[in-house]
């Protein structure tokens, strides 16, 4: 999987996926990040990329020449013949999932483009973009961080990235339901005891027990979740 | 605003506030970041703060020990009388949005705790958190970044953070609608027209083109979000 983002603040990208469990996978070469700064683009002598919006308005707008000469740089980067998904962050795109993580894994190349807060000439955004994605319904002050999170999900996806006993861990969404609560060393803890059936070594009851912390903890913090999984498994509704 | 972070890897979180709008509000003490080393509090001598999950199953878990000395010395660093809400990031969490944010911002101290791949012990959760966030439906390596996405988010509604030509800078997501697209210089790209009505000047037109759009843009891309602003405001559905 090679990353290619374009923005205007590379350093926020590479600082934030060289740690870590991608910074290992970048190092292993499993993965690869190219940063494009778009400032580089720029067509004036003050290096300035961004313009007063037509029809006015507060804010600065990234001007489209910009955006997409920094766009034809890095598709001359790019050996593969296929020409790559362009995904823009942005809140007006539909709301990334695991999903999407898992569809965007399956690429190969995939170039990211980046905002920050002023937004970007509409008529580049029409001309090079395939997804709009947006990683929740809050605002940012720019789309670097959002990038460096779709880039976290869909890279612990990637074969390798991940070492055995990470990959092994049970994921949240993978059935649609919570986690079910954890527990570790030591077996009192503040005066609150570890649950006995989890220490009991009876397999088949700390598997019980746990599929039912997991519809209990849906419900009460993921009541959408909750109703989906129980129109799919009416038996499994819980009682009380 | 203050925050304090407990992680494992507080480097990742470090590096990246202190970039952007978030590093210059840290520069001028508006906003205060202290990352806490949860391994500092490690009670033995490999440094070690995991162990084996009671009732079995991959990965490790946290122990509740080493998080809740985290804790507490971090409450020791606080000055304000009233115990700060400890927001723990987690998929197990309510899905973060700009309430949540505005929410967050009205607080003096906030404790933001992230676990890693492993989570975290269930007791000492029990004990200290007050609010359990997941950003988004997807899985991360980490709740560092998730932690980032959050300070982002809240740190621009602090006042002084953005600047004014940011701030007045009109939001998604404030009137419950995606924004509309934004066009600047050149008026001509790639045989593209900047839209006639922009550049006519005539004010009461270029809100309306405006406001159309932004309908048009919430049906396409966030149809959940198009009803529930037509639900109010049923005169505005568009006709086609």
């Amino acid at each position: 999987m090679n990353y290619y983002v374009l923005s205007l603040f590379p350093e926020i990208i590479e600082n934030s996926l060289n740690a870590s469990i991608t910074g290992r996978a970048i190092e292993k070469e499993i993965i690869t990040l190219t940063s494009v700064d778009i400032r580089d683009f720029s067509d004036n002598k003050h290096m300035k990329v961004d313009d007063y919006p037509y029809g006015g308005g507060a804010g600065l707008v990234i001007k489209p020449t910009c955006v997409y000469d920094a766009y034809l740089h890095t598709i001359s980067l790019i050996k593969n013949k296929k020409k790559p998904r362009v995904v823009y962050m942005t809140p007006q795109g539909s709301v990334f999932n695991q999903k999407k993580a898992v569809d965007f894994a399956k690429e190969e190349d995939l170039i990211i483009l980046c905002g920050h807060y002023e937004g970007i000439d509409e008529r580049v955004l029409e001309t090079i973009v395939t997804d709009y994605v947006s990683i929740g319904d809050y605002v940012l002050t720019g789309g670097e961080i959002a990038s460096v999170i779709v880039m976290d999900a869909v890279s612990r996806l990637v074969p390798g990235v991940l070492g055995n006993s990470e990959s092994a861990f049970t994921d949240t969404f993978s059935d649609g339901l919570l986690e079910y609560p954890q527990y570790t060393r030591p077996e009192e803890f503040l005066g609150m005891k570890v649950p006995e059936v989890l220490r009991s070594g009876h397999h088949g009851n700390v598997e019980k027990w746990r599929h039912e912390q997991k519809l209990i903890r849906t419900r009460k913090n993921r009541p959408d979740l909750y109703e989906k999984y129980i129109m799919l498994h009416p038996e499994e509704e819980l009682k009380d």
